[in-house]
C-alpha cells in the first residue's frame, strides 16, 4: 500500500545521513499509504522515549495527510482541533512528520523524526523526503 | 435504546448527501443512548485519522448531552472542565458532535462527523441531525 | 483502499436482510483493503458486546488475510499460534469473520459479524460476502 | 544499551535476504538489551497484523532471555507459566522470537519474525541471528 520498502530504506538512510551530519542521535520511522510501519531506526544512545514518538509522527501524518506541525497549530487551546491528540490511541502534533508524496500527487506514506530538537526534527525528517523527490 | 437503526441509518445518509453537496469526504457516526455505535459511514477516501474522531464525537456528546464544541469551550486552559479529553478513553470535544433528540425532547443518540474543517463538520452533523426532525 | 463505501454498504444490507431471514439481531462491520471501518450496522436490540467484537472480527481477517475461524484453528492450545489473540490490542478468532475479494483474488475487505450462535455469525457473514459475487 | 544500529541492520538484512530465498513475505524487528526497537522492515504485501506481532516477539525473547516457542511450552493450560501472554500489554509467546548473544554469551537484543508459519518464522529470525555470529 504506497510506499515499498526499498523506498522506505532510501528514505531512512537518507536521514541517517543527515543526523550524522548535524550529529544528533534520532529514531526514524517511515509509514505506508496505510500509516503501517514500513522501515525503522534507531541510532545508538537516542533517546528512548523517541521511539514511540517518531512512529506516532509518521502515522499522524498519514492519519490527515499534512504535516504533524500544521495539526499541532490547530490543536493549541483556543485552536479549532484542541486536544485532538487525544484520539486514535495518541497522535503527536509537533515538528518532525512529513507526508511522503507519489507521482501524482496523492500521499503515498510518511516520515516521523525524533531525538533532538523539533527544527533538527523537521530537518532530518526533510532530508528523508528529499531523497525520494 | 433510544435511535432504531432506521433512524441513525436515514441520519447518515442525509449527512452522506450534504457532504456530496459540499464536496467533502467525511466519517460520519451514529451512536444510540447508550453511546453506542449504531451506524457509520466512511466515505471513499476520507481522512483515516477520522474513523476514530467522528466515533468519538457521537459517544462524547451523549456522555454529557452536548454539542462537542460546547464542551469544548469548557475544557480549554483554565476553564472549569479543563482537559477533560483525558476521561472515558479520550474525547473529542471540538466541533462536530450533536445531540439526536426524540419526541420529548430527550436525548436518543448523537451524530459524529469528521474529516474537515470544523465547521464543515458540523454542518455535515447538523444535515443528519435535521433529517430526523 | 480497496472496497468502497457503495460496496461495503451492498454487503451490509445483504447481511442484515440475511439476520431478519433468520430472525437474528446482529452486528455487522465492513473494513477496507487497510482494515479501516467503513460501514456498520447495529440492528435493535442487538448484544452491546457484539458492536466491538464484530469490528474486531473484520479487522482480523484483513490482519491475516483468512477467515477469523481458520485463525481460531491454530491459535488453540498446544496449537501454532496459540494466544495470537494478545496482538494488535486484540483479535477475535472464532467464526463470524470473512474476507472480502477483489476480481483478481486479492482481498479487498472484510465481513465480521456477531449477535449469535457462531453458525449464525458465519451464515450472515457469508450472505455478506455472496452479495458482492 | 547492547547491539548498535549497524548490527541490528546487519541481522535484519540477512533475515530479508532469507525470506526472499523462501519466498516469503515477512516482518521483522529487533530491539536492544533495553527491549526499544532499534531496526524493522516490512516486506511489500506482508501481512499487516504480523507489524505487531513481529515487534512482540522480539520484546518477549528479552523480557525473559528465552526464545518466544519455549516461553510457549510453559503458558499452555496447565503449564506454569499459564496466560503469561496477559502481563507487558501483551506478549507473544509461538515461535519467531530468538535471543541474539554477545561475545560473553549475554543477551544484547532480540529478533522478531512474523508473515508465515512459525516453522519459516523461526527460520528466518535464525538467519538473523547467525549473522551476527
Amino acid at each position: 500500500m504506497g510506499i515499498t520498502l526499498e523506498k522506505a530504506d532510501q528514505a531512512v538512510r537518507a536521514a541517517l545521513e543527515k543526523a550524522r551530519e548535524l550529529n544528533l542521535k534520532m529514531n526514524i520511522a517511515v509509514v505506508d499509504a496505510g500509516a503501517n510501519l514500513t522501515s525503522f531506526a534507531r541510532m545508538d544512545g537516542a533517546w528512548l522515549g523517541s521511539i514511540d514518538i517518531a512512529i506516532r509522527k509518521a502515522r499522524t501524518v498519514r492519519f490527515f495527510d499534512m504535516p504533524t506541525g500544521n495539526l499541532g497549530q490547530a490543536s493549541q487551546p483556543g485552536g479549532p482541533l484542541y486536544n485532538i491528540e487525544h484520539s486514535n490511541g495518541g497522535l503527536i502534533t509537533f515538528p518532525g512528520g512529513l507526508p511522503i508524496m507519489g507521482g501524482n500527487g496523492e500521499v503515498i506514506g510518511a516520515i516521523g523524526v525524533s531525538g533532538s530538537t523539533v527544527e533538527n526534527d523537521h530537518a532530518v525528517a526533510e532530508a528523508g523526503v528529499r531523497a525520494l523527490a
